[in-house]
């Protein structure tokens, strides 16, 4: 793991890179000159050396800054704030949300619990950006990252309206569209195998039959539920903090800020986004994270039922209940020539366990919170936009590899279907539960068809049988005729 | 712990009792002659000796199937039941919803996965409490467990319509209320506390100031929000998976049977249910319970913030944060004389720690349906209830022992806020950031207050710094007034 | 749930009942006179009405308070507690011990975090008793709860020592036997299938052959783990509270006796028990539990798996995989005649998901103590004890009413055997992967064995096959022997 | 997010690559000329387009790998595999040990539940790079993956077999050393603090004095525990499934295989290894792992607890508890000039969260195994390694960056001691707890000493008081003196 450590720990080769000095209100600082970090991200890189190289803030939290920072630059102009300055950490900040500058990002997600080295590593950026933009010496302070780029805010509403812009982009551009394409398959499959009788399992043992289109019926009602809750869930989390700035009082900003932000990003995402009707909630907890994890983690224990059955109906090829055939995608085995896996079953249902694990993660944080500030704010979003990303991308993934070529296999289902011992249920309202058990128990224990034991123990004749066991009438309510 | 054995489980004492015979599909078995449950109750009895003494079958669940039934047996009526045995279906259920027949609900929450066992029972006593009423001789089968009191029903549809209507009512009755009482005291509280000025706190430490009322309404903020997840969570509880009988496909039971009980049951109620647009999906999973009680998580985050900032904030009596003044309730201490403690929030946040937990086991429960069947079914609803009840009365609990009789302690308020360094950041808009933190960073050294930092660093005059550092203008955003 | 309410909180019923005064430092207060708990155990009582029905403190932490209490009496006696009083404390202690007091103990889990008022439940229960022993006035202090009973302690001390006492006890008796009945019945199926060669199954699908006996021995492994594990873990509950006091320094206590306490208790209960090496961290931390826990997870996890892969190979009976046949116990559905269910299985992974559960519940309350003392200890026992409860009696009913009784489908297995295409790997070491593939391939599409495959493909001759693929060699390692 | 997918899925770029054929059973694919992996690779990547920027295998398991297949090629020479390709597999497997082929193993986590893919990944780079070391023609098969590389092996027992390697490396290189590292730091500190007499907190209130030296010793206890307990549930992970080929039988191994495998790589690694007694359970399941995780939880809880405590005792600067000094590292807000927040100890916290959740993926991963195989082996050893690192690391970066540098404040300390009512617990032996309760209850409501609300009660004089109360003989238990 020794080639783990990045660069950036590796004194021994910093001789070879040049640097200039940035400062902040603990002094100076040495920064890599190609970087336009300034003295805060640096003092963060040093002081926070946790999980380096996988745990960065993700990207969809700078772009988030990118799309704050320019909306506090237009309301700003409005205030207090200079046009030239405002136009050039507007211009800045586009350059986040395109992201062109997110090699400028090194921050990890294991630092202060406010995000606030994040909010800084966007106000230096994006000042130093600017400072570029208006042929300024970068490091100089002509567009100060506090003064300016952060005027009117502070750490603690621009990290929690940034993980909620970051929330709602990704769930409605990664999370919801995933979702719909495995609806649609499973609907499309629903309507496919329509007229498909099968066995149904209930306890995992044979029941009554209904039609494999029914079964599938289920799942796309899952997926539906999902995306409803997600939605609904979602609804929360369009509200925003910014205008709380230190406390939730709004200290240090104006009257009309936090509805003129939450008006400016809207109009930056194309997504509704209101003020928050109490700030001092909107910083000290995050509750709706927190509830709207839920409905992600509901989410996977649809998908995770969804992919077990589909696992377990095309288990086989011989030995298994092999009532589906699964797309084959690869050689499922570096030791057993011709075996073939249901892997994108396995990738999903581990996507499952792992959003289940974050919806701890995230409840943990969430109730962490002390005062008027929860500082679990970057283990939270961390958690959210993880889960939001591999639920959606997993969706896609089955769907594209698996769902869509699934087949069915008829010929065994028919078989597995007509031996069924189940089919006596359909005797019930003639004969009675206790005599329609009696013939099931008889044909189970003399290995006989219902029919065979049914007419040995004289319960029925054949005609009768074949009259009442019709499986094709098993797959829904009749309709109610009062017998004279 | 030899004395936790019921007396069902010990044989010695069985010669002191009189039994009558039972019989199911299975054969006869002996019931003790005082109870109403027959052979398939006393069968799980049996064979599920799992934390028998603690862990029943929540009553919220009898409850609900006394209603059930009740529901069922006057629609039968329409079809196929006679009215004598509809009637006194429906007055035996009558004495269940009244909780005069608990007793003779001895089963355990660690039963059959479907909750058949738990429905039989309610069959079997409903069936011999009928057989009563009719004058007839119980154990024998006037009234049939199955084929009257069961028709057209299974216990894959009755038992998830059984968790729903538990979960509607315990919500509505217990859960709504509780927190409905807690938030009616925030929000006075926050009223009350509405002039009292004092530091806010970030990261735990010193930040600008705030209003114990500001405070208060973040916390009532929570709460209201907790309430409306509550309430739109649940919109998805009201389907009811009644007429799906065995599979979901309705088998052995009429057109418009599903529709009519949502609607019988309704009117028992008073609370609105509907009939699940897919019954394949409101057997085979309880996703709709998974996500209603991650909305409980989020409850349970949103009082553990509370209760933990109420605890710290009341710490003391001397040498804590002292801010507030808690009721004492009772001793704290068997050893130190005169301690009183915030035992309030102390269950509160243990209830908190296990709603945590109970969301897991409804999480793993829900994840693992297979086939047309989730047979997690009494997990889930054990656990969905029990967060119910314990959120519910905890916040009652609180609110009555703690939150109604808080006090501020504006003494000691007034004290802390007034010596804050973090009042300097009104300076920044006049001074900048930059130098605003070389005055608190000075004073702080120093032991000085910011006034005479601020003087000895001849940043500011005095009158600019009274003019400029007021806390009272400080608690809220200012009117933007453009400079000429 | 109106009947749910008890007694105590009944006001109209209080005139028919007698009642008697105690007090405390809080002043004066009624207790019905038939009870024997003091003023504070009535105040916690009226304080804490949370789940009141169900969530009494576990009867194993009631008895340990036994043990402990009458275990300081005995220590006492050396220091400066008059013999008889401790006489008389120890003597009511027995009685606890026994279970005859078990009526005086109404306080629920969600009470004080210190669990103070159980600790006082006890002081004031074996206070009374002892002035009835010692022919005094209940009521009246000549023993006093905390000068006598509770002398040299302090609930914080004692609750945890009362908590660790309960856990290993239980564990021994509850958890460690009901494992080691499963592992005996595992390893005699394990034993019992030797001989019966069967498909393997890896991802749901067919894979090379192994021994039904095989596969159980590989249960009985992780059972043999399980029982070693818990065992491991509960090493570190041995330690004992008990001379920490107040805050961990052992003030109002003597040099000396929290090594006689640990000597003493385990002289009255059989097991070891030691001082804890540091007090500070065992009244501050339940790291011990918690870590415990993990163990119990880690078993819940393994027992969901076996009764998982038992309820599977179980399925059918004619449409599952059915290589099994599990006991039959009871009827299975309300609507199906006949069927019968897995029921064990689903009880079981109940549990697991119980405590899969309870760990976090355990986790979350073990993470939120402060400074000198955690104040969830009553979730932490609570989840702990449960778990412990929950898993060893689930282990005994899976084991009598399903293990014990399982048979092999001998007729099924071969069948299923004999027709699998992963027999084909036994030819890697004579055609490579790659051929073997093909035939795999070649047979599996055009439905033929794969000798038929093998032999029109001409990749190897009957005789070769026949000598290369024979089940029964393909289920252990080969001998090396060198080609020459 | 545009820019997140990588060249591998943006086809229009592919016309300025080249590329060469790999091919598998499933046929040919096209693979980046300068890239050493094969077909299956290949595969994969087009396969799982889930988080590939971020979750990428853990390189401690390609490390692993490396190990393991050089290992494995030791091994085979002494059976059926040629010297010159043994060798040539070591030497390509030094490069992986050594981190020279990181490049090479694109896949991520979320793929085939097996890791298949992965051990697919290890023998094609191998081979490929086998094949360039004896300089033959890389895509052409003299060095095969499967029947070479993977000789006697499958990733049924290999991936495993790298799971449990690349747990005992990085707990002994980064788990271990990092709690070493906290350890040593807290047993500085609490010698440091070894005479400084301060009030103890019990539920957050004040309670009798301890030692800032004995509070930081219950730190260190928790955290000597915590290395403890890790290196008690590691044991577990040094049994090795290598032997156990396809459904842990061992076919396609010889005898010895397995055995020369657990020497070899302890050999490799300087760890002890051992095989498993048990193959069937080391595929099955990862109980040992969830189990191990349960122990990483129990750390995460430690920690927890002893970050907030040091948060909360340094909270200040002028309105917290303010006992302890925290070292200053950076600015701590955006928005409030001089602010300076305890930033490790929220990192570390929130990494414990992590942990939480990390602890729920395994656990559900774990229990989902089915039959011969657990597929969820990638999302287990996924979030194992995260715990293990997370906690190392973060423990480095916590004692560097706070514990070290953390200072008393004696002054502050001193203050609140002395004014502590709970002092009063020293007279419970003189005068007995009703009386000493008295006293302080009185202090506490007119705002007295202790002393003299003592002498206006007249229960002692200001003699006793002095001799009694006296906090230097309140941290220790008394030697008992037995009064004549």
């Amino acid at each position: 793991m020794l080639s783990r450590k990045s660069f950036l720990f590796n004194p021994s080769l910093y001789r070879f890179c040049s640097f200039r000095e940035e400062y902040d209100t603990f002094g100076p600082i040495k920064v890599k000159s190609d970087r336009l970090w300034g003295a805060q991200t640096q003092r963060s890189i040093q002081n926070f050396d946790i999980c380096r190289d996988t745990d960065k803030m993700p990207l969809p939290v700078i772009k988030a800054f990118g799309i704050l920072k320019k909306s506090a630059a237009i309301v700003n102009k409005r205030y207090a704030l200079k046009p030239e300055i405002s136009d050039a950490i507007a211009k800045a900040s586009d350059e986040i949300i395109a992201g062109k500058l997110n090699d400028h990002f090194p921050l990890v997600v294991w630092q202060t619990g406010s995000g606030t080295q994040s909010n800084m590593n966007a106000n230096e950026v994006i000042a130093n950006r600017a400072i570029q933009i208006l042929g300024g010496q970068i490091g100089g302070k002509l567009v100060h990252p506090n003064d300016h780029v952060n005027m009117s805010q502070s750490s603690n509403d621009t990290f929690p309206t940034a993980m909620h812009i970051a929330t709602v982009i990704q769930t409605n551009e990664v999370l919801i569209p995933g979702l719909q394409t495995l609806l649609t398959s499973l609907e499309r499959k629903s309507q496919e195998f329509d007229k498909i009788i099968k066995i149904g399992r209930t306890h995992t043992q044979d029941a009554t039959p209904l039609t494999l289109g029914q079964e599938f019926s289920g799942y796309a009602q899952q997926v539906r539920n999902s995306i409803e809750r997600v939605k609904t869930s979602l609804h929360q989390v369009q509200y925003l903090a910014q205008g709380g700035t230190a406390v939730g009082t709004g200290i240090n900003t104006y009257v009309g800020f936090a509805e003129a932000i939450a008006e400016q990003v809207s109009k930056e995402t194309g997504y509704e986004f209101k003020t928050a009707p109490n700030k001092f909630e909107a910083l000290a907890s995050h509750d709706a994270l927190v509830d709207f994890h839920g409905s992600l983690n509901a989410v996977a224990v649809s998908l995770m039922k969804i992919a077990n059955d589909i696992r377990f109906l095309g288990s086989g090829p011989r030995s298994g209940l092999g009532e589906l055939i699964l797309p084959e995608n690869e050689p499922g085995s570096s030791i057993m020539p011709g075996k073939v896996n249901p892997t994108q079953c396995e990738a999903l249902t581990m996507v499952c366990a792992q959003v289940m694990g974050n919806q701890v993660a995230v409840t943990v944080g969430g109730s962490n919170g002390h005062f008027e500030l929860n500082v679990f704010k970057p283990v939270i979003i961390h958690n959210v936009l993880h889960s939001v990303r591999l639920l959606g991308d997993a969706s896609v993934s089955f769907t594209k590899n698996c769902v869509d070529g699934i087949q069915a296999n008829t010929k065994k289902i028919e078989e597995l279907m007509n031996q069924s011992l189940m089919l006596v249920t359909a005797l019930n309202p003639y004969i009675g539960y206790e005599k329609a058990a009696k013939i099931a128990k008889h044909a189970h224990k003399h290995h006989q068809t219902l029919l065979e034991a049914a007419l040995e123990l004289k319960l029925l004749n054949e005609e009768q049988f074949k009259q009442w066991v019709k499986p094709d009438s098993m797959i829904g309510p009749q309709e109610y005729k009062p017998k004279k």
